[in-house]
């Protein structure tokens, strides 16, 4: 039984004021769960499960049995999870996770930097990211304006690639100002057709903002001007199609 | 003012029932319905749009407000608009839609077919469509088991391209077994990379539902299977980015 009280403490974790007091968010679900004990186990604050979701994974193998069994883990029953989660489906599993020390921005030679101006949708952003981390991205660059990290849309967008990436939130302008000699491939309507473009070896990679694209004031401190060639009538691609297409002509390989 | 009776029938349109009683389904928002207009002047039924919105769609350009006065057109006013509407945020015009007559599942020498197998999100398929149409991809032949083409989450997702597109639904693997010599390339996690494979010229690009890809008995009816190459730990693709990144290397260029 866990207590009211701590269940009106995680419920408002699905605010945003509340996570930024607490440095606090929620994971959800058996397959994110997984994740968050695999790659961040530091991270993990307290776990809330369905003794059956318990018991499956423990028995997976001797480490997950371990990292189960060092969590501090309360078993709920009934709708005790529902009135804790942010979803509209809560999965047997929760966990309360202390927020990571926020990321550098980094950008390096001989890798390819995800830069992000302006992606407002949480689900486009997640989406983003686990593309990024298939395709082998370490670093992802955010401008300030971008949907925040730990929004519930975003975390359970990821599918667990937000445990596994540096994710920085910089002024985006001053930053791209700093770097040191490395091409910055701004992507929009207009610029050389990724076609005839060998894949991207190093350097950032920027994609812009849902509605508007790259804004202005990055798109003229950018080395090359790149884009994805169209042949029929759609008026634009969905922003993380674009970023996926994109972060999959990059040279990874 | 609309009577009431009319903004439930239109309300109850949101529901697959009623479309699939009267072949009736909704349009929503100045794009969408600019989209319609432009394309589709022959399916609509009704128009109800604040006047604003009217007036300034018929100030773009004669073949404009000609459409606009050829079609049965509605004021709304207040929260008429929210009665009628099957999204959160309904925005300033609505078009009640004929559909049109089912597509006939085509495949020809020379171009690429896109083919779903059991895309159960209905922001997906929109998606992929949208993306089909930006790559000049004329037909889709869909799975009967596939997210339904007017259901409004579908219609909006596609941002106008539902208006260009040939969209069947058949059962697949009966079609599949008819084609004549064309490649059918299955996608999934195993296969030949993308990255070594010339750009797809001819044929059909099968795509799997949202968890587990692409359907045995489906599979096994292809000539080629091809693979997203993975660099990261990421476990899958968002089936609509994965499709993004294969009808990019389809070669309508």
């Amino acid at each position: 039984m866990v207590s009211k009280s701590k269940v009106r403490f995680i419920r408002g974790l699905c605010q945003k004021k509340i996570r930024q007091q607490t440095d606090l968010y929620i994971v959800e679900g058996p397959h994110m769960v997984e994740e968050l004990l695999q790659w961040c186990p530091q991270d993990v604050e307290e776990i809330f499960a369905e003794e059956a979701w318990a018991t499956a994974y423990a028995s997976t193998s001797p480490a997950c049995k371990d990292r189960l069994h060092t969590s501090s883990l309360h078993y709920v029953v009934g709708d005790e999870l529902a009135s804790m989660s942010c979803q509209q489906a809560p999965n047997q599993v929760l966990a309360l996770v202390r927020k990571r020390t926020p990321a550098i921005a980094v950008a390096s030679a001989g890798q390819i930097t995800l830069a992000l101006d302006a992606i407002r949708d949480p689900g486009n952003l997640g989406t983003i990211l686990r593309t990024a981390d298939w395709f082998g991205i370490q670093h992802v660059v955010c401008s300030l304006d971008t949907a925040e990290l730990y929004n519930p849309k975003v975390v359970q967008a990821t599918m667990g690639s937000i445990f596994r990436l540096s994710v920085a939130y910089v002024d985006l302008a001053v930053w791209l100002q700093g770097l040191q000699g490395l091409p910055v491939y701004c992507t929009g309507l207009q610029g050389e057709s990724i076609r005839s473009l060998s894949p991207l070896a190093e350097g950032v990679l920027l994609i812009g903002n849902e509605a508007r694209g790259v804004s202005e004031n990055l798109r003229v401190l950018a080395t090359h001007q790149i884009t994805i060639p169209r042949y029929g009538h759609a008026e634009s691609l969905n922003a993380s199609v674009a970023a996926g297409i994109l972060l999959a002509h990059c040279g990874n390989g």
